[in-house]
């Protein structure tokens, strides 16, 4: 699988993660749509993006983007996930959507609470049902220093189809970053967790965004 | 909190994790005492750590060196918790408890699988009672790595009680790796998921024992 000539749609792309992917996959030559439930907002971020990157960049709202792109991806919170979802499946069918929803609950977002399905991308794939691959990632990413060009993370994927989820490993390192696969849609649960950590660890040792970096030496998948 | 003075008591301590981070406190000049439910094998480990590093290392059964000591670690598989902690708890009452335990369900271990409690930590807290405080660690180790000398990656520590959870961190340090505090008991949640995501990736990227490390820029705590 390879990202040329597929068209990236970004639902919720004015929020902070949605406009920083965007930007930097725009920046990579990508063919980006940005979406909003507010079609004037992502035509104004849709804007400023092809103004800054020099590449055209669509936008619709969430529904026409999705409706429109090949690969979806949703940056949406995670109150705003079930109505997200439910509103553009029908658009969806056959397609691969990338899930970067952390089940955050306020107050306690440095607290793990995972949702009952055990991972927000088991959430998603139940909502959208059997004919749509989900897969995840991004959970880890701090959308201001993606912004600034300063994120370097890696980014784990997971899916359960591992065709969709090398179109994950690509974006993310279409986005700059280290792009690994990190096995079954359940083990998203990892990640989704580890941002309530992060979010702790910020406060606690005053870091501006931390993130993870796994350790050892890796080999490209199948080499001996 | 500091552990000089207190003695360290290894719960299944001739496991490879156990023994492994035994030879590095004992090697640390910590007083280590090695559990196992044969005190005749404890009593084998404890003397090879103590011709290999030094420093006279004790042994018992479970149950008499959770008695004894001061801080105990528990390093027994997930099927061996509920038998292990029931079976000591009665020693336990009023003691910090570092639990280790890794939710690893055979066979589909690079499968993510928490149990009900929502981590083997919460798990641990609710088997033996509010009595005793349960925080929690060592999770994305690597055993074989760490008898070697060679494993670099970071330790985060979970626990709802602050100052039992810096002991933790303390003997992350001790065993020579960057301890750090994660969060509340339920965050372990976090790295015993992350756990089955470094088996996946061991196996698809060839490597012998990735880990994970923070990034970002950490101050001390409290700092400004």
């Amino acid at each position: 699988m390879t990202l040329t000539g597929r068209r990236i749609g970004v639902i919720g792309g004015t929020g902070h993660l949605g406009e920083a992917l965007a930007r930097r996959w725009a920046a990579a030559g990508l063919d980006v749509l940005i979406g909003s439930r507010d079609p004037a907002r992502a035509a104004e971020t849709a804007g400023a993006l092809t103004k800054d990157t020099g590449r055209p960049v669509g936008s619709g709202s969430n529904r026409e983007v999705a409706a429109s792109a090949d690969l979806v991806v949703v940056t949406v919170p995670y109150t705003a996930q079930e109505a997200t979802l439910t509103g553009i499946r029908a658009a969806l069918q056959g397609k691969v959507v990338l899930d970067t929803t952390v089940p955050l609950v306020p107050p306690k977002v440095m607290r793990v609470q995972l949702p009952p399905e055990g991972a927000a991308a088991l959430r998603a794939q139940r909502l959208l049902g059997e004919g749509i691959r989900v897969i995840s990632g991004f959970h880890n990413v701090a959308a201001h220093r993606l912004a600034a060009g300063q994120e370097a993370c890696d980014v784990l994927v997971f899916g359960d189809d591992k065709g969709a989820r090398e179109a994950g490993v690509e974006l993310a390192r279409a986005a700059g970053m280290r792009g690994l696969h990190g096995g079954a849609l359940a083990n998203s649960a990892a990640t989704e967790a580890l941002t309530s950590v992060l979010i702790f660890m910020n406060r606690l040792y005053g870091v501006d965004g931390a993130g993870i970096h796994i350790t050892g030496t890796l080999k490209e998948p199948g080499a001996s």
